[in-house]
């Protein structure tokens, strides 16, 4: 606890000054209005350390936290009680005695992380936040377990459970988000903290099972904690060698610790996690001296730990034990309360951690007051970091083009805006998985983040695609004002997938540039080309897939990403040139889709020809060719789908009137889904089968992605 | 080449008995007719050896290989001449001294399988097989790297250059790829092969990057290799230190030999792999001799080597070296010829492999044909392995089903179906990520695969989803009989998308049995439900999704999965159980999407309902419900869209007149592309948000999935 103690001594003589509380206007106030006298503190600290010496309180503690997972699971009749049962010692320890948050505000921003990566074992989390007087986790919602509505859902989500830091279940997710978020503390400790200030300091704990180690992502986060030096990251492995299939013997024999060795991770084992109490303190403590390397501590454990007939076993996993061995383990572990009951005792031992929790947050609170009071120009910056708000006129920081600007790619085109926009935003940081020079995300005026330079602001990623969003997940739930950019080519997506569906689901708005967009990135061919992956992206919920045709079209695209906080944003650019196009606009942008010129009157043109990205060029050639030729030809940049499905109807009618049927749409993707917007009358013009090796020319020609294409596609129609 | 030499002496043996040719009526001939007697043999073994001694005329060939790169790519504007620069060394042993190939038959069943993990290199690939004699890689391939229809893409791909043995370029897919081929190498050897006849028996070769080595599915496979102990996979890490973004420094710097002794993998540092031939050879003897693990041989390498100015930096990665330097590394490496030039040394030297090859697979031919004798039943089912023949009537074996067969889970059907498909494909193998008792994967008659049971047939691949997708490729693209099947929950196809995608692009029939196929799954909640995938799949070329509704169409969708063995199949199946509905058959999923009940007469129902999966029963319902009130209900099933969209305009407007616009749809799913079918004025319902954690029946209530709203929805329409 030596790290804790130093910290309070310094609070304490932080809080003989007279100390402020700061303004905000975030929901989710970082910085509320308690406060506690130094006696109070003292008190507090007095309790902590000698709660880790009554032995039996701690047993009855750990007891408690196993049997309110066993009746909510046994309750739901579904849900996972192993892991809760197994890893109820160093849950109740780091809880208890070593993680440092405030129960009333679960959006302190000093507090310690905690990631649950084996979120399956959701419910040791929900009975911890429970114990340590969490709102969110009441003993109703422990009822509620896995139910409609309830804030204990199956597995654990940030947007549903205030204390739940990032959504889990998924496996290798969280330990690969703990890598995000311990980064954005060394990032921000970095920048922010002074000799005579410690105003960023906590830690990131993790726990992860067998099932996280086998996952690829989780050996790729975990490579670059090793490599960042993340000394503050500390992740217990919860060693009990069974998955859902079994003994780990028949998949999982690898060793774990000397992987984590070559990963350039400080390793400890404790080999009896069950009871070994003091060996987990032990361990944190040593976790705690090694500064310079992130921690693994293995700790053996027994899942189902106290079920008599199913302890050690794959059928303590993942469903209810079952009356009679609910009753075998209660009888087993001595335990004679009712479901859901928390005796007295432990109820009342748990209770100091509302007033411990306010005082922690008051400490910080008046030591950020005097910071501010000393470097009012840091503290200004990190307030917009710790709160959402986006400082006034940001958005007039994004370049501008006209149709006489040089002709660019759009990846190029990416890079002016990303540039910008790290000038006026403080939390603004990001990087590529070794395509930086491809994808064109460096910072310029930023050096690389990195071990001995954690200050600055472009990570390098190596090619790590699914840790790499993870990561940006994790950085982004750090603090509503991080905002982090990865990168890579757009058809590798389909390695990060799943952290780009955990972006959406659990509302982080990481801003995702994914360039070389289409076949039009040429030779690489077609394991390099996208082809389905706009529409898949499409196809999912809470996120805006933007696929801009220029200049300007790039920088509202910026504008939509860096405004929607709550979702991420996907930024389709091009490897090749494109012309900046008359009539795109940033509020069109805004809007998803909109004309960009038209020749028709009352509302009624010939045709309307689509287009997005790359393509707008070509359907408005089209229509220039087909207006020659005397017809009434609208040309619409179809750019977010998703805001367009947002705008009004009388707006989407206004662009795309219901009663004109003939419709041509391009777009070097799937046709898949263009049915919506071009009618079942209409003819989309893409591309249905895997891509090809060759030049981008000559590829657009052969796949007949072509003015003339389109033309005689609208002749066709009209 | 201890090995090569005793299964030579071996051969010698056999080849004094008759050997008669077998027949075969696979395209891609397995079996040809070539033979050599002993004394060509012998002479060819002694140019073989004594190759190893002349160190000038390797200087010569590695230089050939480093030139024929840098000409390609040069031509080309294009491509990746660093990697083939390293690796020319390594490139020359492995295709000059170990590799057991013939050219003029790179489908010959006992070959050595040599991957590109690192595909971008590829031009190392095409060098080495145009020296070794195939027919593929000609001069005016070389002469056409990167262009339109020439069987020299940007990145290896199967299907267009025979010799290449899977598609790579996405990184870390191949080393996966290479763990695959050689499982079912060990699978095949421990069935096939008896004490006196090793019918089975060569190595599995891979060349990796640091790029590859940084890739998460990378270290999933090779945790695998090390716990299978598949001792004949020797992969080669090309240590250059440098990837796209620079100096590995930046972003890698994990003790990769540390790592992979915790994978359980045998590694053997190479210093010197530019100019250290006989380190070389004398790590691949050492890798040979080690029989139960797999080798990594470090193998630090120059990338660019010879190139004065631009070696060991990123700018030789992935760029042309541009005239002049491409002049500089003449001069530097003492080149005197022109592009493209092959010396006659160098080429007389490598002619050898042409009659070399053909006597390799002579050999094998005789020692088979004296296998046939002995063990006609084993030869009889490795034969049906070797070649992509089904056995005759196998379909008969699928499971047939009534409506009164009690409901049950499309999930448990289609163990059934696994069950009754091993029984008679001896090439059907497979397994789950660590869900085999959720999925229903387990195939009851065999065991698992494991180091010491490698001849079993469940493949327990842990929570490792994306190496198990690569893994399969790499499975199905060692012989086209082995059939692998693979699970998880469908959600999680989001971690394994990019194999996925491989599996499509290079036409291998993986089938991929997806089960908790929507927010039916229940409790789990969100970060489990799918949404948006089978759209997303929907989309992607060259993939058959499959959404059975029942055990018939289960059974059916099997059916189309196994005989397509030139695309992969996902069968999206249910966690719930379904009944088996009147009116669905086999044929019917063979066409994609049919008519399962009807009452409308002259192809004009009043209104069309569409369903999938297990939601078709709520479509049924609800046409029973309107019938009831004198309506003329068409129910379609729409099992797959792809299928469905090869038949006859006839057929689909015998199934969907366009006349009749009143449609409706349901599946728990994204309605996204369901315009398609249900056309503009048709009516979707489906699930277009991320689900949530309830009860199975909660949700689908909560969510609108209800015979009601389709009721309700169809009223709307007609």
């Amino acid at each position: 606890m030596a790290s804790a103690s130093s910290s309070l001594t310094l609070s304490q003589a932080l809080l003989s000054r007279r100390c402020s509380p700061l303004p905000s206007d975030h929901v989710s106030l970082p910085f509320p209005r308690l406060r506690a006298s130094p006696t109070t503190l003292r008190r507090l600290v007095s309790v902590r350390a000698s709660a880790a010496t009554d032995v039996e309180l701690v047993d009855k503690s750990v007891n408690t936290i196993r049997f309110l997972a066993i009746d909510a699971v046994e309750k739901a009749k579904s849900g996972h009680p192993g892991l809760p049962m197994g890893c109820a010692p160093m849950g109740h320890i780091l809880f208890d005695e070593v993680i440092k948050y405030n129960p009333k505000n679960p959006y302190w921003f000093n507090r310690d992380r905690f990631i649950l990566s084996a979120g399956h074992g959701c419910m040791l989390h929900y009975a911890l936040l429970h114990l340590a007087g969490y709102d969110s986790v009441r003993e109703e919602d422990l009822n509620n377990f896995r139910q409609w509505e309830s804030r204990t859902p199956g597995h654990p989500e940030n947007f549903e459970t205030p204390g739940v830091e990032v959504t889990t279940g998924p496996l290798g997710q969280g330990i690969a988000n703990a890598v995000g978020l311990a980064l954005a503390e060394k990032h921000l400790a970095a920048r922010f903290n002074k000799p005579d200030y410690e105003i960023v300091d906590h830690y990131t704990y993790a726990i992860l099972g067998d099932g996280c180690q086998m996952e690829g992502i989780a050996n790729e986060a975990c490579s670059l904690a090793g490599h960042w030096g993340l000394g503050k990251l500390i992740a217990f492995y919860d060693d009990n060698h069974i998955s859902i299939d079994g003994d780990t013997e028949i998949a999982f024999t690898e060793n774990v610790e000397t992987r984590f060795e070559g990963l350039g991770w400080h390793v400890i084992w404790v080999k009896n996690g069950n009871t070994g109490y003091d060996d987990i303190r032990a361990a944190i403590k040593e976790a705690k001296a090694v500064k310079d390397k992130p921690t693994l501590i293995k700790i053996t454990t027994t899942i189902g730990f106290g079920s008599p007939n199913k302890a050690n076993s794959y059928s303590v996993h993942g469903s209810a034990l079952g009356e009679k061995e609910v009753d075998a383990t209660r009888k087993n572990l001595g335990w004679p309360y009712g479901p859901f009951h928390v005796p007295e005792d432990v109820k009342s031992h748990w209770s100091r951690h509302i007033p411990q929790g306010a005082a922690f947050e008051s400490e910080w609170n008046a030591k950020f007051a005097d910071y501010e009071k000393k470097y009012p120009q840091e503290a200004a910056e990190l307030k917009s970091i710790v709160t959402v708000n986006l400082p006034n006129g940001w958005e007039k920081s994004l370049p501008t083009y006209t149709p006489e600007s040089p002709a660019d790619a759009t990846r190029n085109l990416s890079q002016q805006c990303l540039n910008a926009l790290a000038k006026v935003l403080p939390g603004f940081l990001g990087g590529s998985a070794d395509l930086a020079s491809s994808n064109m995300t460096l910072l310029k005026m930023f050096g690389d983040f990195q071990k001995n330079a954690p200050e600055e602001r472009n990570l390098r990623f190596g090619v790590r695609e699914h840790s790499m969003g993870a990561i940006c997940n994790g950085i982004t739930c750090h603090s509503p004002g991080l905002i982090p950019y990865c990168a890579t080519f757009f058809v590798f997506t389909d390695y990060m997938r799943a952290a780009i569906r955990l972006s959406a689901l659990s509302q982080a708005g990481v801003i995702y540039v994914m360039t070389h967009d289409s076949i039009g990135l040429g030779e690489d061919g077609p394991t390099h080309q996208p082809i389905e992956h706009i529409a898949s992206f499409r196809a999912m919920p809470n996120i805006l897939m933007l696929r801009p045709a220029d200049g300007t079209e790039t920088a509202g695209a910026y504008k939509v990403a860096v405004e929607n906080r709550k979702r991420p944003s996907i930024l389709a650019l091009s490897r090749q040139k494109l012309p900046h196009l008359p009539g795109t606009s940033i509020e069109g942008v805004e809007k998803g889709g909109y004309v960009i010129s038209d020749n028709s009157r009352g509302n009624k043109p010939d045709v309307i020809l689509m287009g997005t990205g790359s393509e707008l060029e070509i359907a408005a050639k089209a229509g220039e060719k087909l207006r020659e030729e005397g017809r009434a030809v609208r040309v619409v940049s179809l750019v977010s789908w998703e805001l367009f499905d947002e705008q009004s109807q009388e707006y989407k009618e206004s662009v795309l009137p219901s009663e004109v049927s003939a419709r041509v749409s391009i777009e070097a993707g799937s046709t898949f889904g263009w049915e919506k917007m071009v009618g079942s009358k209409g003819k989309a013009i893409g591309v249905d089968s895997f891509g090809a090796s060759a030049p981008a020319d000559v590829l657009y020609k052969k796949f007949g992605l072509t003015v003339d294409a389109v033309v005689a596609a609208a002749k066709d129609l009209c």
